[in-house]
């Protein structure tokens, strides 16, 4: 092992130790805990905008997007609202201890099977600073161990917040080996994080593709994750032309680079003549670039021309592409192989329409008559997230702290062995 | 992509499709399917027993041992229990279609998270070649299309079973895309098959370590796995000796080859020279060889020496490894460190003692005053299994149908947008 493999072998080797002991923390513990760590907030409030300012200053030596630099800046309102999602999860019911079942077993062992932390997450991410406080509180509410990874683009502002953290957990003697950060400059370092299945119980990579793709390549350890949001509403034949306008402009305009926008709208054949002239009247007024099958451009030629890939792209952007469809079962093929498993809506008041596309479409959430923009931790209720799943194992969609737990088996007996 | 990866790929495309439609099915069609396979093999006894002579002559002409060529053997008995397991799977409860929960948003979109299959189930197995028909039923029953590969030795039988369940499948109409099986002579087309995240769900591989590590590293797919069963038995200063000694006899010697078999046994110092004495009294008499410590031997001193990796062992035989502990908490840090997190039990009349097992022993099954024998689907009323998790992720321990489901979020609106 060279010098850095070593180091992440370390880290996650305390990291592991102290999630046995995180295990076995009560509520009110976890709850000083996360109110140590908001007052700490609280109280360095200008050392925080100081080290974010480097960052900030950075972004635009390197002349990153505005939209980018953006989500890299912490502003006094975004600080408040990382305290109050610190204390709000706090509140949050606990779900480690939980009785899930029991049963008495013929033998008279009585079988129950518990709620428990997963143990040590790793998680990656890009951007955005509050990660690093949401995740470390959801973290320890769910009593699981942490170890974070973010990009260099908020290096100072990642370390800024961990110091807080542990300076936080120090005050009340919690050990500090629950939140930890891996080096930031050597991107090798994720790589020997992947591998290390007998330390770390779940990595959860977010960000661009890429970045996804080389974990899943590398790891060992399980991992949970969505490649890309493709989401798709399908305008069926029975659609209330009106309710499905707005449904369509909020699903991509509302905030085009959000995996859960919309960005392939499929038309039944029947509704297509009234309603494309109308959604382009619409997108035009939102600067929304259309890309269109041949069907749907011999409706309105003025439309750019759909080629394969359009299919399956992830545009993040005011741009859609458009396809009409002959039935509910095209459409529903087209999502199932297109799509990326993610949130699809239908519009119809067909209830059998209805009936179908929910029971056949493949993806973590499906939506009748409804924006696919609802997928999304805080919209379902979950307080805040890790990320969303598109994967089917574990959690599928917004995950929360439930979705930090796993189960453990207990069986008591009075000297029972197997015959 | 080469011949072979070309016929994975179509194999697993093929089951994608299938998993589709049988996402939609109703109970009383995957009970007629599981009928049609239960009197197909009814009707083909000659059939299975021609082919499987061929698997154990092969055996016999390989010098493969006793045991192994018992594995393989289907006689009239076994053939008999096959069938009458799909049919008792036919009789659970179909967990698909299950409201979990369900709740009215603010926005009044009603949020239902509803049982659905996984989809597509890749299993990879060794010798018993009834695990083809468990695992077929299995995997109807939770509505999952599945994709089989088993190993050599069993090859002849593997193929007649499928070909049998196919034929099921054919008379009433039903896919028999629903199960597959992968060419068995080339090793790498499991390669292939680990990679295809588009078409295949979860992977489990039951085997040896090596079959399963080499699955875990090829894999883009999530896997579900356990590597080995290193389960322990502590014996606490406050045991009843004569109920110590019956778990160690049960949990050591009633089937020594089982995953859920006991491999470690720890003693506490204060009851050491009380109990290992007549525990070399009953494991001499069952021809246990037992390895010690060095304070087990200055005890017992006709022990072999118990080496480090005595400790990481799973004996799989008669061989047991015994350490003496100076506490409770050394028991549950020896467990944590060197097991599998399996099984493992505790010995005590001490309730404080049996709690604090209980929470921090981080394993999939935990047992006070019983044997770890009992870590099976069938002990636990789950019906058959489809192996053993010692993962955290999805399912830990028995994996019975409910394991094979996921859950998919259901948003029911009248034109909802996100503000």
């Amino acid at each position: 092992m060279n010098n850095l493999e070593n180091l992440v072998t370390s880290i996650a080797q305390q990291a592991k130790r102290a999630s046995y002991k995180m295990a076995t923390l009560d509520n009110s513990t976890k709850s000083k805990a996360l109110e140590a760590i908001a007052l700490e907030l609280e109280n360095n409030r200008s050392l925080i905008k100081a080290e974010n300012a480097l960052d900030i200053k950075q972004a635009q030596e390197k002349k990153l997007s505005p939209a980018l630099t953006d989500r890299l800046t912490l502003t006094d309102q975004r600080i408040n609202d990382m305290i109050a999602g610190v204390r709000s999860i706090a509140l949050l019911p606990d779900p480690i201890g939980k009785l899930i079942t029991s049963k008495i077993l013929p033998n008279k062992i009585e079988l129950k099977k518990i709620r428990v932390p997963l143990g040590v997450i790793g998680i990656i991410f890009e951007s955005r600073p509050n990660v690093v406080v949401d995740v470390a509180a959801l973290c320890l509410k769910s009593g699981n161990a942490v170890i974070l990874r973010g990009g260099s683009e908020s290096e100072h502002s990642n370390r800024v917040l961990l110091s807080i953290i542990n300076s936080g957990l120090e005050k009340i003697n919690f050990t500090p080996d629950a939140v930890q950060m891996l080096p930031i400059k050597d991107r090798v370092a994720v790589n020997y994080l992947c591998k290390l299945d007998s330390y770390i119980d779940l990595i959860i990579p977010r960000g661009g593709e890429g970045l996804i793709r080389a974990v899943v390549d590398a790891a060992t350890v399980p991992v949970i994750k969505h490649y890309k949001g493709i989401c798709h509403a399908y305008i069926d034949e029975n659609a209330d032309i009106t309710m499905a306008l707005a449904i369509c402009e909020n699903a991509k305009c509302q905030r085009p680079s959000a995996c859960n926008s919309v960005e392939t709208i499929l038309v039944h054949e029947n509704i297509a003549a009234d309603f494309l002239p109308k959604l382009e009247k619409l997108f035009n007024k939102n600067h929304v670039e259309m890309r269109g099958c041949e069907s749907t451009r011999a409706l309105v030629p003025s439309m750019k021309f759909a080629h394969k890939n359009d299919w399956e792209s992830e545009y993040l952007d005011l741009i859609i592409a458009i396809k009409i469809v002959h039935s509910l079962e095209e459409a529903i093929n087209h999502i199932n192989t297109h799509g990326s498993h993610h949130s699809d809506t239908i519009i119809t008041k067909d209830r059998e329409a209805q009936r179908r596309f929910v029971l056949e479409v493949d993806s973590a959430a499906v939506y009748v008559n409804a924006s696919t923009r609802f997928t999304d931790g805080g919209e379902f209720g979950l307080g805040a997230e890790m990320g969303i799943s598109t994967d089917k194992l574990h959690a599928r969609g917004p995950m929360g702290i439930n979705e930090l737990t796993t189960y453990k088996w207990v069986g008591l007996g009075s000297g029972q062995v197997r015959t």
